[in-house]
């Protein structure tokens, strides 16, 4: 087994909590036989991972474990696992689309949308960078609404839209400084843009959004039927 | 508009190819009335997103577009894209499982499993590492049939599994040098880490598996159901 793969496997066994200190470079190197260089790559694959994090010279610690978010209202993810959700709103305008607004929402020529710019956190922790577009005929008055809650509670309570799908890509990115800075992790960190269309009852396109997360703390769970499959 | 919106708008909109050299810095600057350096940050940003590529002195170009995953097998992913899937094994044994991929498979004491770790690629272009974990009961002489294709074909084919479903944790992280070079991508880059369960009929862990893939050709898009929740 790889050195790796056996601290991988010490923490989620033995159930090492989030900060606990984890041996050093030497004491590895020393318990598999192997050259302080390999030891320090094994460390050094396991923070890329997000799994351990580096505090020269105090050692290195298990890190938070990320948060498991299924595709769905961060608000709704959030608080399913009992953890405190918030948003910070940075700015929220009345705009006519882009071309590729425009594609993604289905709108016709004319039409203009909503969209809200907005910082989002877990317990004070700054999770997400959200913009999200709404169709303005859709959501008349929701700029004068936003009160760092679900847009999805908003759209179903307020405006009485039925959601019945939503679709997500997913990618992992270099996160640009400007994204770093105000998620609070470093310049060139790993971030997962997730690109997001939700569908009313209908079919009707209700939502598009693009969100950047900082990489070191979100996972995304997805699961899959394959029995109508072969 | 930021420019990087706008950009991305022309490509997806004009349907520019990839390989399409786009305006350089300088004239982005102007055509946008905004200094070199904001250019040079909007193109950074797009670099970073996996929409552009530069080649200094050359300029910048449209990157090839990331292949479209679904959660499912590999070869009938890229098969139904049209395009060629291919696996190099790099190696297959027989193991004693360790703590984690006991407990990922929900092993009894004393259970082994057959281990692949494999080279994905697509077109010959490399794409992903894989590393399978199948018990070994389920699976006898797996080991020697490892042809580069499906595992779920041959699990299905040759072992008569029934295969029902399969969750797929995503994980943006950061490649690390070795699996840097063999995807043969700049060390330092984005990868997505794919931790993925398949079950059989009845419930039984047929396959665990993590998967490293490179980040610039790859993303994942999930659907859900949301006319069942309030």
């Amino acid at each position: 087994m790889s050195i790796a793969a056996h601290v991988r496997d010490r923490i989620l066994v033995d159930q090492l909590g989030p900060h606990t200190l984890l041996p050093s470079e030497r004491e590895l190197a020393e318990l598999h036989r192997v050259s302080r260089m390999t030891a320090r790559q094994a460390l050094s694959l396991l923070e890329n991972e997000g799994v351990v994090y580096r505090r020269p010279p105090r050692g290195t610690f298990v890190a938070e474990p990320r948060v498991r978010f299924h595709i769905g209202s961060f608000s709704e993810e959030v608080s399913r696992l009992g953890r405190h959700p918030a948003a910070k709103l940075l700015w929220a305008e009345h705009q006519e689309p882009t071309p590729s607004v425009k594609l993604a929402l289905d709108l016709d020529d004319g039409a203009t949308v909503h969209v809200f710019h907005r910082l989002r956190t877990v317990d004070d922790v700054p999770f997400a960078l959200e913009t999200t577009f709404l169709p303005a005929d859709l959501t008349p008055g929701i700029l004068d609404l936003a009160d760092g809650g679900s847009l999805w509670a908003t759209l179903r309570d307020r405006y009485g839209v039925d959601l019945s799908r939503s679709t997500a890509v997913l990618e992992s990115i270099v996160l640009d400084d400007s994204s770093s800075a105000q998620l609070n992790v470093r310049p060139g960190s790993a971030g997962t843009l997730l690109t997001r269309t939700t569908f009313g009852a209908g079919g009707r396109r209700v939502e598009f959004a693009r969100d950047v997360y900082r990489a070191d703390r979100a996972s995304f769970e997805v699961s899959v039927d394959l029995s109508d499959r072969r």
